[in-house]
């Protein structure tokens, strides 16, 4: 069976540097899959994917050692099984609010006895290897979204649940859950306060902790904070943004001093 | 009839700033779309984009008033037609060796009796508006590439053929007809030399000369040297470069001091 | 921000004109999105469309000033969501029986604190503009469908639901729903009984009322009634119409009279 | 084997009514596929569409006895031979403008002895039946498009050719390579004459001849004069004027009379 | 109305072949329908097949007399009615374990007053009739999947929801819930009893009984023991097979004896 | 850069097994790559695939060892240089008649000054490694198809051209130009007679034979023969075979022994 590195990473205490597929295409992704990233989560909530095109992406993530995850559109057992079967090591499941949505969650990802997870994995087993319904339940990653004021006044209960191995952050729909504006990177204690109150009940319930940034300097503190799963922006912002800042230099006249592509002209 | 901005540009004086589309998919080219580029070429040689990809990202690239362009993948008068159909305001065609070839090439792009493009603008009327078939022979911009050997000892011929606009130095193809490694962004005097003399020519027979860089800082100085079309990269070569520097950034630990992403964290 | 011309034209008191995509594809999306209809709405119930699909005919709708609305397939909070994301002004939603399923649909299209709506506007911002997640609530139209007799029965407590902003009725179900055969375009006075207290009801909670027809003598009826929202037909019902008319005429070889399309040749 | 209808029609002396397909889609294939043509072309030169669209459309056309054509971006042996193994029965080719272009469209439609086509009919057999291969020169129609001064010409010389069954005119082409505006159903004697020409020859060669309307009267009179393949405008162009004129109906405010669709309300 | 052949077969005793379809490809599905199943399955909740593609391979399934069916992901209104609009003849639903889910389910495959499925058959009518609507409720087969410990122990109050016609076996599921391997083609007395008793109760109640099987001799045993529906491995499970075994022929340099496919070269 | 297998294997004397893909599907690809074929041919003439589908395919035949080739529809420099691009590291051009042909293909497939291949390894360099641009002349395979009476006639010619690696015999194309039967496997001395020519040419010439068979015993007849690249059937074949079997087991009620797939039941 093929390891879960984002699962070895974390067992040697190291924190997983993850990126965000939401361009649904194949050659993105292909080009994310060969960046260095440890896991690559396709995100079918918020970015224009599919399952037809999640399939395709987790095909060519597979050629590559980076672990593929995906974030499901809600807490639905139809797709998060789909997912499973697709070759996803991980689902990141939204809005995860109580510890029954969280049962739930969890459920659909494991095969009995330890949930009700239905028994097909027709193309995962070709990216994992012939053994992988034997050991599916230890490998695959639950990860509940803690992002509402409601998951974190029910934060014990929804870290309880037995078979939950992470959650992961989405820090706009907190702050808005809060009545905060829907930003990322919170530097404003009242946010960073509940944050921290949510790795700590992490680290009392050996939950792994995960979050979404805007920055590469977010993600190293947070990083330094406890958190052992960043990820950083995704494919349409880092494009959005390396494309912008082009044209902003050219149409500036401003030369930047950076020598040209001249080894990689392709 | 919606203008072409490349043709406004230029007639002002101006250098195009283009983008160069790869990713067959029409998310990454809205986002491309926005970010300000004069034009964008969807490239159908070297990028992995085929002609239904196409046509979906000419539709978005459409939304914008960024000037959509392709570069075919070979001088076919199918494919060139197809792609003036499907909505381009300028085809960029590689490998245009020989006055003949050229001929064969511009003859694609116009309608008689100027070229023998066939009538049908089926798709590109509701882009360019009920009166394109009238205006297209004043509108659409033939772009030849002179990226060979061959095409450099026949520039004055090539340059000559009644109805072409304009030219695309290919950097690498023409380095490597002279026995030069495939690099672009060249500073060595003999390749330097080459491109001066394809520019020189151009000058004298009112051409338009365009060049792909991999560098904002060789595109301005491209501006410089009397280019008025400059490419820089491709998206998939700007998703690589960002999502790389991101994964060093935060695998290496250094911060680099940049504020994070708070005001736009979608 | 980019104005919601449904809410604009009810705001002046007129009706919109609204037309129907079941064809799962961005060209006859084109065709559509230039005829003048005030919105068209994406029919993923039962138009074979899905949301891949719908994504493309979004993008490409947004080329005209054409607002975009998507029927779902069910009142579900992952694909009303994500159909908010990739561009949707207004959501038409199966179904809404009781005042528990209207408060479930309404809240999926709200953010905090009117309803639950996740934040992450990846494909919406390009087309809507930076301040859309801002302005969204004041901009997006549910649009609960009144369509059984349950409905009916519910009808007050459903208008009564803060952040409903329209209603719309589904003529041939709401007819089998009363043991009717499935018809629309009703004429009997028992269903023209049942669809006035409707209108009515809406114009009592400030609701705005649409409906689907077969035609445009009986849209035009029902805008009479009071309606402010009237579908015609489908994109694959009137391209069936068009093209059986066409093939009649030839077999039976009756002239028509009409001049052809000699100014329109493409 | 099959029977090609087109054939059967025109050896009992009738005239064939051809559909037009321009929408890649195969939903809208299928709508047109139900409306009585006895015909439908996809049109892949002007229509946007490509091979992997129009394998599924011609998947979806063979679920009823509509023969399928298609017309080709251009005159080269690859698309040709792959859309006659996709299941084409007919194959229409652009700009065929002397006895040599002929000779090399007509072989490349037929087995040797006869032609040069490559055997390999891996999907045409599942829509022809296992004995296609041996029938394929006598079912297959190679199609001309006369559509250029320089065709018309060489008239004799190309409907000389041996295994040429029928040609097609393109009106708005012809046109155009006269210095006329690119219309269709002509007039004006100038064009009228010409075409007249060509039906003569065709009679003289015992050649079939089709043409390109906008109009079923025009097509009516185009049976008149001896064509027997007669195509109306296309899906697009259905799709197009039936939504443009209910918009106009209702926007107008102009009740038509005509009942609505009470009897087929989906 | 076209006829339900599976509902033919079983109401003159015999029993149905069913293929299973994996591949998400239009081809692979004509292929399938070309070899003598009675039915097709295209299994939406294993299978990495989602709607879209789903349905084309519906449009093609229907060039032939095999019965469409699909098995959806999950116990979901939404998608069992899309399927069905999309032309199913037939709804395999996962996991349904008591009486309400089983109700659910029915509910969704009937139109009113039997169930609460919505009217709109926009696509079945062209593969079905255009008296589909009339005739629907006699024609669709609900057909819910009995594959857990639960649902054995609820058997009687499965069985008894009126409209339902049949029910499946997962045998993989089925063990999995009683703590046994996620196998098939069960000889161990433990499981064998089990599928017996449920055989049994589907006899008691006139339900028709179908099982998946991983070979055609338990195929054959399956029907022995009362199975009336019976599926064999999968597109993908027979592609593998087949291919596998030619590799490892040549491999191991071990002549079969079959002759080669001199009569069906393609 | 990643090594050719093929080559590897030729080098040591060994006969490459080779699988055929025609069913455009990425899934498909998948389950072929993992079945042990040494190299994969994705079928671009006579299989129903496309460039975007191959694309794709090319993506996930690069998970596993086995090495990817297209066969292209056409000798065309355009989809020859595409296909390299892609991923392929064999190119199986059809219908290469004559030394020039052989010559426009060979220098198609290889940089200068070897040939004209134009430089952009855009996606195979995900593939192959960085340093493909400078080693893919002597990696790809260029294989020309001696499949007419007018290529065995110049077999020496075609065989002589610089760069050439190999030949592919199509026996169904080469028995058809001498006024035979389409067939494959052949028996009769007329076809082993020109066959035994082509093989004992390319030894001479030092350029490797491959054939595509119809069985593995054919196959491995022509491995002795001489043959170093044997092609089994196809997956459309494989699957058709094997499904058709499975029904006519079922159907006949013959049981045949073999024991249920109980290891493998997904």
């Amino acid at each position: 069976m093929r390891e879960n590195r984002v699962r070895s990473i974390w067992e040697a205490g190291g924190a997983v540097v993850n990126g965000w597929l939401q361009i649904p295409d194949t050659f993105a992704a292909e080009i994310m899959a060969h960046q260095g990233w440890d896991s690559l989560t396709i995100d079918m909530q918020h970015g224009p994917v599919d399952y037809q095109a999640a399939l395709r992406m987790l095909q060519v993530v597979g050629t590559t050692d980076t672990t593929p995850f995906a974030r499901v559109p809600w807490n639905e057992p139809g797709i998060i099984m789909k997912m499973l079967d697709a070759g996803c090591y991980g689902i990141i499941c939204p809005m995860v609010n109580s510890r029954a949505e969280c049962e739930a969650f969890v459920g659909a990802c494991l095969y009995p006895p330890k949930g009700y997870r239905s028994h097909g994995p027709t193309r995962v087993t070709y990216y994992a290897g012939a053994d992988y319904a034997a050991n599916a339940n230890n490998t695959v990653i639950p990860m509940a979204m803690i992002e509402t004021r409601q998951a974190v006044e029910n934060l014990d209960e929804i870290l309880s649940v037995p078979g939950l191995v992470a959650i992961y952050v989405g820090p706009a729909d907190l702050a808005q859950s809060y009545g905060q504006p829907p930003r990322m990177d919170h530097t404003d204690p009242f946010m960073v306060d509940i944050i921290e109150r949510i790795v700590a009940g992490c680290r009392q319930h050996k939950i792994y902790a995960g979050l979404h940034t805007a920055s590469t300097d977010y993600a190293l503190h947070a990083i330094e904070r406890g958190f052992q799963f960043v990820t950083i922006q995704s494919d349409s912002r880092l494009l959005a943004s390396a494309a912008g800042a082009a044209v902003k230099a050219v149409k500036s006249g401003q030369k930047t001093g950076a020598t040209g592509g001249s080894t990689s002209p392709y």
